[in-house]
């Protein structure tokens, strides 16, 4: 009964969904990929600059693609002063708060850069969680089509910096003012439909996700997704959506060979020649072509930076052009079925965010990159930085006597490994040899060091034994045929005398 | 009327209170700072492990030392399974509940270290945030007091990677089982009086911050702060507080020799001799003396890890040994009078953290520095870590020409910079001349690049004028009446073959 009390009363060690702990290599990883892409946005002269988790509400903005949760995707608390705080679900939105708090001291355009946890209270699925870490650049201050291109320029080179290689990514390009130029066509213009709009672009956003039939049914009726939860569509006609799906073909798309005035091997549909008719399309269109020639005259060709007009983005804040980062090289899927890796980062122009809290105009533009889908992807090539991450474990002292001139003796070892730049522990586990030997190996250490009671009081002065432990492990796999067996087995372990624990403990480490 | 409507709807660029930006020097040096902690940790055998920023609620427990605030001091929210989540409020709570959830995957003891945000929901003042770093190091499955020992050995060897000399601090250890005997004496033992512990224990950690007075205060009927917020106190008596506060005295405390068999020049309580027949009072002082000797034995003197009864460390889950790292150096407080530096980082012994979630218990001892108020620290000593962290700006193309062919011409001299390993942007700004120097000056850059269009098209090939922006700020304030005046201006500013361009900026570059 008591018993029952007990474990009933016990906290359960378990995450919330959509959560996620990072081990050492992980972390490691991580960090070798993010100091990579450090160096390529510093060489294009941004600067590192961090805003903290917690903003107020109303300065976030509420421009999330998915708000199909309580408080709309975002983790909100009420503070004492009865105003709503709310965990930050992306990095532009406060650099935005950032840049007009401080706008009179910052130089302008204003490059900068952050690397940070972004939160999203939503559904979490399989590689879709709740917490995770963004990677943004952006220029504040610029409405020149430079800034567009320098940004797909630094992506570019992020990506071949970190051993992607050029022909595995391209940056596609395009521009949400084309997109409108589209909406308008298809009677989807105005403020009146901007909720609609907004409900297409989303939409045309899932391509990869949810596929051809799942983009026409939200953009018809609504869609329907495998637990039973139902999303309204935006209710187009089936001629609309036609539409609108032949500007997401796969192939390159007509309209820029018809803008270009060359013959349109496709035709146009009426609707897409009222498209190119209107304004927006036209400055988006013109504002495409500046940010290629810039690429272009930089040395950036259309396998690196390329126009495509099926980049859209989830987010409501862009306003021109928009950016996605995407890996065409194959991997499987979890049913071992080739797919291409997708998206690894986007971002775009946003001239309204920072313009939220000032009286004027502050045209910027951003990049974002997703730090464990990028991660993912070095993985899948065996990326050398992802390998060179793995470090070996720390030389372990055995503790075989613990009475306390013991334990202090082996303090001093160890403590004389750490003053050598060594990096060493001393067992403090209650585990006899075996189970020590077992530890050191579960650390991946390389070195074990073992000194018993005779060793230490050996006439000669005190001794220690050095064990390489991979040497150790392949011994123990080997025959004891071997004609070098005995000299193999005295490289693997050996008595030295104390005074030599440094010098020995280095020649073994640096056998590999 | 228009105008203010739009106003009014404008939301506001600021920060909730007790939350902080970082600007690109603070990083960088942070940064730095905690390269050379993870460095001390890594020759410790201490490896990488994070957890995320969101738990439930109950999976951390409530330990914090100041419950002022609603949700106890944590930002908490109801998860849509109608669980509550809360912000980590410390590095402490979490590891245990991955250890927990990790259990028999891990090697044990599990050495461990993590650097990581963590926030309270509490009322914030000067130097008193609501979001902040900590860089936490963790020996869990442990139970010996050489787990102790090294963790108060390794906090010295991080404060003097970090250049602060030995002399300028001390790792103070007491043990809460010495306290818990003297609370024994003073009638505050047993289960029932849990609660009043804490206060008691919480006031004297408060020393510091509060002085004698308010501690007394707080450990009698309570203390009203400068706000007129009423703390309720421990209610002692005033005889029970001196006993208290005689524990305090900053001078050697005379249990030490009264323990140790010499004479007590101080002469001894009745109410400290009752505590010193404890039970708690002597296995802590036997573990205190044990931390004691390994540290000795491995070099580390009382000028380094010394036993202090001062150090109390407000969080409830202690159970053994705590640490307080501590700057002896004295800096100069808000009004100009001298102040010991103080406390920039603690820890102790959590044996019932884990236990929380197992059966059986789990021994853990650790350590977390401040990091905010550590990397100050390093601030007043003037620390060569701090100063390097502070980077020249990149290399600045101006933007003389805007039409589109001379930009991208600009675009292509920066890219080249860029290919060449050298940091560098194109100015993408309206301003004039006047005004990209200036920007140039603001980004701390030391060399502009200029070309307008004589030099695009001069007939011996296209040139660049390169200008030392150092140098030219030097000219700026000399007299022409110079010998060497010419000369000078001549290597402050100069014109070269654009094929010339990345040799001639990299000696520039290498003028400092």
């Amino acid at each position: 009964m008591t018993e029952t009390t007990d474990v009933s009363s016990r906290a359960r060690p378990i995450l919330p969904r959509g959560f996620a702990d990072r081990d050492a290599l992980d972390i490691a990883a991580a960090e070798a990929m993010m100091a990579k892409i450090r160096e390529v946005y510093a060489l294009y002269g941004f600067e590192a600059v961090e805003t903290p988790f917690v903003e107020y509400t109303d300065a976030l903005g509420k421009f999330l693609p998915d708000q199909d949760r309580p408080n709309e995707g975002v983790f909100s608390v009420k503070d004492d002063d009865e105003q709503w705080l709310s965990l930050r679900y992306d990095l532009t939105a406060p650099l935005a708060r950032y840049v007009a708090e401080n706008y009179d001291r910052l130089p302008k355009p204003y490059r900068s850069y952050r690397a940070g946890w972004v939160f999203r209270n939503e559904k979490p699925g399989p590689g879709r969680f709740r917490q995770f870490m963004q990677f943004d650049a952006d220029t504040v201050g610029s409405a020149s089509p430079a800034a567009d291109a320098e940004i797909c320029m630094m992506a570019a080179d992020c990506l071949e910096a970190l051993g992607i290689k050029r022909g595995d990514y391209v940056i596609k390009v395009n521009n949400r003012k084309v997109l409108d130029g589209v909406m308008e066509a298809i009677d989807l213009g105005g403020e009146a439909n901007a909720g609609r709009r907004l409900t297409v672009l989303r939409a045309i956003d899932k391509l990869d996700r949810l596929g051809v039939e799942g983009v026409r049914a939200l953009l018809g009726a609504g869609r329907k997704d495998e637990s039973g939860d139902f999303t309204k569509g935006a209710g187009l006609t089936e001629e609309k959506i036609d539409v609108v799906m032949s500007m997401l073909g796969r192939q390159p798309y007509p309209v820029e060979d018809s803008l270009r005035g060359k013959s349109n091997p496709q035709g146009l549909s009426p609707f897409m020649a009222a498209a190119q008719d209107t304004r927006a399309f036209q400055d988006g269109w013109k504002e495409l072509q500046e940010i290629e020639a810039l690429c272009r005259s930089a040395g950036y060709d259309a396998d690196r930076v390329s126009i495509d007009l099926d980049v859209v983005r989830g987010l409501e804040y862009y306003t021109g052009p928009v950016f996605e980062a995407e890996l065409t090289f194959e991997v499987k899927d979890d049913d071992g079925r080739p797919v291409r890796f997708g998206s690894v980062g986007g971002g775009g122009r946003y001239d309204g965010l920072v313009a939220r809290f000032r009286a004027e105009p502050v045209p910027a533009t951003g990049f974002s990159i997703g730090v464990s889908r990028l991660l993912a992807a070095l993985r899948a090539i065996k990326s050398p930085i992802v390998a060179a991450a793995e470090t070996p474990g720390p030389v372990v002292v055995l503790a075989l006597d613990r009475d306390a001139d013991s334990m202090a003796n082996y303090q001093r070892l160890v403590a004389s490994l750490r003053k050598a730049g060594i990096a060493a522990e001393l067992y403090l586990g209650l585990g006899g040899m075996n189970a020590q030997l077992k530890y050191a190996d579960r650390r991946r250490s390389r070195v074990a060091v073992i000194q018993g009671s005779n060793e230490r009081n050996a006439t000669s002065g005190p001794q220690v034994t050095i064990r390489d432990l991979n040497l150790g492990a392949e011994l123990a796999k080997t025959t004891k045929d071997r004609a070098d067996y005995l000299e193999w087995r005295q490289r693997a372990q050996f008595s030295v005398d104390e005074a030599e624990l440094i010098e020995r403990v280095r020649e073994v480490l640096a056998r590999r």
